[in-house]
């Protein structure tokens, strides 16, 4: 086991645990450029697969790719007045091409709104133009200082959704739609469970009128905002002067959307399903669902392997056979720090009869099936370690979420605990600011499906709503 | 058809024919970000089915995909003389990160060949960990001066293969073999004959040993390069001190390639199979293979609009209805423009005699067809339409390449006709250049199969290489 190096115990220091996890999976590594990473082949199998599965629905939903510039002239950025305050800080300045010094500065873009507004300015004449329903996968870059592996980069890669539509109904409803797109591939392809849910004046997106975010909650209690859906209102078009002819001949200023996901999923994936011994992968996301690990090099071996690789390609279950000369116990552990779902073991003693031995990475139970009927055991183990995942991420995170009532109650909680905490709020910023700056919790989102019963938990004032607080990533 | 700009016939201006159909077949439209265009629904859609048969090609030949940064360091780009001599007049420098000056400026990356040579100088100590076999697909950036849209831009987007070998043959091998992977490509699904071959030392790529290249003839006889693959030999490996322990536990230094085709090959399919109707797509490339156009809106044209789709489908044969509120005219110039191999007509005379209209757009013939017995048409038909597509372009490409055997049958040719010129050559970069000065016509690529009969066309000493020799997108 030399070539995989030791795992720090997640409980014992889980930025630690991160990093290795990350690393010795073979997800990312570090690279020479300060900033940015490589994302290495295991990792970008998996955003792969994100993308291959959200690319799906977006196009179900009658999103269409598009691709534009990646640069933005400095005036460009600056036409939106929220939106460059809000970005401008952390954007990278091109300032020369080849021998020349520009007239004008180029940014690297950190979102394409502005893009997107520039192009919909000149192509959005009449209502029969309406909706347009576009979407880019690309790479942005955000200048940050600190970086972590998926959590924070200098360069991300992603998805944005940017669309118009004639009346604020239409680009509410698409808002909500692609929240809730994104939802379900948490809920039912990651296995992750989100908090979804509007976020407050101070914490929207520079520029949109209401912002949505899927908030998930590591292992460690953290939040991590796993996507976010945002609606603009007509603040953008208006800056822009997009109008549209409507029915009636009259010209009107078109309403608009954006929403967008990224491989800090990946993160997510890591720090909501991980363990000691590394990555967990839900089936519905692993680039391999299956690893075949032949104990020893018979005759009777290679056949059973062969025969079983044979019904798992027949049956499209993703696999690898891993024949390479390494110790069985390398073998099992690095298939368990890769997360692979399910490994099979065929080893000579099972063979004596008729059977192999399957064990589920999530659990690391064992079960022994007979050769010809192990693969039409996976599909319902599939599912079932899909569910049990998922529940187990929901039981961990729902025991971590809070609830106070007094500014003392709150108080405690943040001192003593990681997670969630509900609490009902006057509306100032100044109260969220006090919660932030006391214990570095930021309010994560609107609750509305409950009452609020209490008066603002930071100034005793009459609340008006209720909220998700907690650390972020 | 008030909304479909008329096309400049290709004959009459080639140049401002591409413009056109570039731009109202919806591939691509300009931006106000100088240098950048914009990638419409329709381009990219184009550039997703590349991708995707490549991609699995790429998989299928042991290939991974991998992300690496997308700056590079000033001093990380210098590494390798020839290489920076080649790219650093032509990049995009960043100087500037949110508010600070950069210490060290980056440039966007034109190539990630220092990249993939940084990180491959971390992760390759051993024979065991060769080959390393990895893909990126991203955007490059090349500060060009003049631009057109898909032959020449600013940003571009690509696939860039880097590869590292333990041996020079196996290195030379895998360059041959992803040459090859392009060639099919495009002689079976784009339907481009293409010329491929070597290039003189001159041509090359700044850094390689061998240059591979696959030239495809427009149909203005002017050559497009269409894809390489770079034999690096240990150029680069020595460069970054790149070296692992072979099985006798020697330190030996790596061979590498690197190989790539970009969103040119859309420029080259507008080129070779447009026409003054607008674009032609072959069927295995075609994101829509078919439209169906109704013909009024009668409950009985709905009907079989229906059950044909639904045929479709089942065929998984990709489709779109244009049922929109326009005249049949409208649509069948829309349907030309937009280049869709197949367009079915849905009308009430033919449906008086259970038939339907199905018109290829390639040689725009048709053929009545029973309605249920349509779709199973239309496989034989792709088939056909593909073939065709091929033979066309392949017949007028050869009747364009000329033979010249003296420098005054080489002028009389380069002064009166569009293509391609063999030619005999001394080898000298004075005669390749003599050619390009007087007419604009550089080296495509060594011709190995065939007999050196004469002297060098320039110079009239021994002929030690015979080649194309083309005017260039």
């Amino acid at each position: 086991m030399s070539e995989i190096k030791a795992i720090t115990p997640r409980d014992k220091d889980f930025a630690a645990w991160y990093t290795d996890v990350v690393k010795e999976s073979g997800l990312v590594d570090y690279s020479s450029v300060k900033g940015s990473m490589v994302i290495c082949p295991y990792g970008y199998a998996i955003w792969e697969q994100m993308q291959k599965i959200l690319d799906e629905k977006f196009k179900e939903t009658g999103h269409e790719n598009v691709q534009m510039p990646m640069f933005i002239p400095e005036s460009l950025l600056n036409i939106e007045k929220e939106h460059v305050k809000g970005f401008a800080p952390e954007v990278a300045w091109v300032t020369q091409g080849g021998s020349d010094k520009l007239e004008e500065r180029l940014c690297v873009r950190p979102t394409s709104e502005v893009l997107f507004c520039d192009y919909y300015k000149k192509i959005i004449k009449s209502y029969r133009d309406l909706p347009k329903l576009y979407n880019q996968w690309c790479t942005i870059v955000r200048w940050e200082k600190t970086t972590r592996p998926f959590l924070r980069s200098r360069e991300i890669l992603w998805q944005e959704g940017h669309t118009m539509h004639a009346t604020e109904q239409e680009a509410i409803n698409e808002t909500l739609k692609m929240l809730h797109v994104y939802e379900d591939f948490q809920r039912n392809v990651l296995a992750i469970p989100v908090i979804v849910g509007k976020k407050t004046e101070k914490e929207k997106f520079a520029g949109a009128e209401a912002s949505y975010s899927l908030e998930a909650m590591m292992y460690d209690g953290v939040a991590l905002q796993n996507g976010t859906s945002h609606y603009f209102g007509q603040g953008f078009a208006k800056a822009f002067g997009i109008q549209f002819l409507d029915q009636n001949n009259q010209l009107k200023t078109p309403y608009q959307t954006s929403w967008g996901v990224t491989t800090r999923m990946i993160g997510s994936l890591i720090m909501v399903h991980g363990d000691d011994r590394g990555l967990v992968l839900p089936p519905n996301i692993a680039p391999i669902k299956v690893v075949i690990i032949p104990i020893g090099d018979s005759e009777e071996i290679k056949s059973v392997t062969k025969t079983i690789a044979a019904n798992l390609k027949d049956q499209k279950i993703s696999y690898k056979i891993d024949d390479r000369d390494k110790t069985p116990g390398f073998k099992f552990s690095e298939a368990e720090v890769k997360g692979y779902p399910v490994r099979i073991e065929i080893g000579k003693r099972d063979l004596e009869n008729g059977e192999v031995t399957v064990v589920r990475r999530d659990l690391l139970t064992k079960v022994k099936y007979p050769i010809d009927k192990v693969v039409a055991h996976l599909a319902p183990l599939f599912i079932d370690i899909q569910k049990s995942m998922y529940n187990k991420a929901l039981k961990r995170r729902d025991s971590m979420i809070y609830e106070a009532n007094s500014w003392i109650e709150f108080s405690q909680i943040a001192q003593n605990k990681s997670g969630f905490i509900k609490a009902n709020w006057c509306g100032s910023v100044a109260c969220e600011n006090k919660i932030k700056d006391e214990f570095g919790m930021k309010s994560r989102c609107l609750i509305t499906d409950e009452k609020i019963t209490t008066n603002c938990v930071v100034c005793n004032k009459e609340a008006k709503y209720r909220l998700y607080f907690g650390r972020q990533y």
